[in-house]
């Protein structure tokens, strides 16, 4: 069919975004104002060639990939855009504006953004009822989850839309059914985010040190059953209500620097870079990915072997290339 | 040689202690008051052996097990005393004091405690400069890390000792360098914890939804590369420099419900409880075991084949094993 996605936005999210759509066979028309788009989709595009490959999925029909000079060249007669530009409500607002009067009224307009309430993003657009946000994890060609939010003005039909079309590249949509700033998934990444900085900012431990707690530890735990599942089996034969009465009450306890946030102080954004470059400046970025997404392709192709959580998505995708 | 390791407190978290020094060719002798602390024993053994058998380890010469009537039976001749009491000061302290009376001076005594801080556990205790913090993550048999933290009055022999004790069986302990409450891993669980209850408590999501976000996304990243590394490479060509002045700024963001821990009442633990059951009750807490075992394997492997991470201490453990 002649029908595209487009890509407003190719940075590193939206690059991968194409790179998801052109595997599944699904054309893509981009439009991004920088000069470093079309050879950092090419970067993009070979790692998630060679994520594909080595998940063992088979040779794929890809779609095609078209760089557009404006926002309305790669909108027009597009049946999904995805909106993957800098973090910043105002600049996300003047794109969308730009894409909702140029595409289709009833195409599915998805924001990237991971904080952003669509209801701050969708007022001023053209039939605003089909914009959303559609918020994926990088790498976004490995990682399935993708979470679906609405807006105040957001229509039941966009959200199905836009689950529909997540689900056909194989990715697990999350319906965020509460609009809240930040989702669900951030919200967690945020919170750890802070206590990770007061540990550096107090010397209480380096980057290295606090990756080394979670990938060590916990990381493992969560990489397949998240959470609360992890409590429940802690928790012993007497499950999530043991646990809850053997470790609830140390929530009340002072742990004072979870509440707060640190300043991020010139000091303290040179400290982290600095531990940052120790723990791993020996590689580097391209390196790191490569390390980051054939680790990826392990669990992904654990967790199918054992039909578990992400693996499962992979089965299905198996399933509908196959 | 005669030495053997002491487990005081055989619940989920001793036995699998006792289970670790045990297919490491260490003897055990073990103190609990529990009826059920041989049956669990029992099972925990079980468990750690299939995951032995399943990290292709080679056929383990295992250590004998012996449990005692009282503290002072296990601990006397010790070369190493694990305590895994209930989460409670008082028992612990009462417990460390029956200790260290009755095993040798120099042996280090590590509690296994996840929050509380040695300096409040060891003032009271004969010896007191040989106690410290050993905290490890369930299942202690297959997660490599375990947090060393020192009191005010810990000699640094005593950590010395302790890390290579537990780096003797193959775990990867981490000097929690400064003290302070719940260390490194359980400061980030905890401010995870807590987010995660005001989503269930304000209806935004349930458990199983939370758990999905995890693991259908940025959990897949944290078992390899944990939370800075993640971001280094989330900054892209920047590093981690750009990446903070990306997104740091939405940090000072009202995201309010980060900053208050939600009144476990009983309407919120029977929601937890009701969703957690929805979600897995088709599941016995044996067979969730079973599972994340089978998937922690599959995953150590993977990262044994790339020589990253927990696979890097799993690929020692082969070394000296082998």
């Amino acid at each position: 069919m002649a029908e595209h996605a487009a890509i407003v936005g190719a940075g590193v999210i939206g690059a991968a975004w194409a790179a998801r759509f052109v595997l599944h066979g699904i054309d893509v028309k981009i439009s991004d104002p920088s000069p470093h788009a079309e050879r950092i989709m090419g970067e993009v595009l070979d790692n998630a060639r060679a994520a594909w490959a080595g998940l063992g999925l088979p040779e794929p029909v890809e779609g095609t990939i078209t760089f557009c000079d404006s926002i309305a060249g790669a909108v027009t007669g597009a049946m999904h855009v995805q909106e993957s530009a800098p973090e910043d409500p105002d600049i996300k607002i003047s794109i969308l504006e730009a894409i909702a009067a140029a595409c289709p009224p009833d195409t599915v307009i998805a924001s990237s953004t991971s904080g952003i309430k669509p209801s701050v993003l969708q007022p001023s657009i053209v039939n605003r009822e089909r914009m959303l946000v559609g918020h994926p994890f990088n790498p976004v060609y490995l990682l399935p989850l993708v979470e679906v939010c609405g807006g105040d003005l957001t229509s039941s039909e966009a959200i199905e839309t836009a689950m529909a079309t997540y689900s056909s590249i194989s990715m697990k949509p999350l319906h965020v059914r509460v609009e809240i700033d930040a989702f669900i998934a951030d919200r967690l990444l945020e919170a750890v985010w802070r206590e990770a900085l007061w540990l550096v900012n107090d010397g209480v431990a380096t980057t290295e040190e606090i990756d080394d707690s979670i990938r060590y530890g916990f990381g493992l735990r969560w990489a397949q059953m998240g959470l609360f599942e992890t409590y429940r089996i802690a928790g012993g034969e007497g499950g999530m209500g043991h646990f809850i009465a053997q470790f609830g009450p140390t929530l009340s306890w002072p742990y004072s620097k979870l509440m707060d946030t640190p300043d991020l102080t010139n000091e303290l954004v040179d400290t982290i870079e600095q531990q940052s470059d120790e723990q791993s400046g020996m590689h580097t970025i391209r390196e790191l990915e490569g390390i980051r997404d054939r680790n990826l392709v392990a669990f992904l192709r654990a967790l199918e072997s054992a039909e578990w959580g992400a693996g499962a998505t992979l089965k299905e995708q198996r399933g509908r290339l196959g």
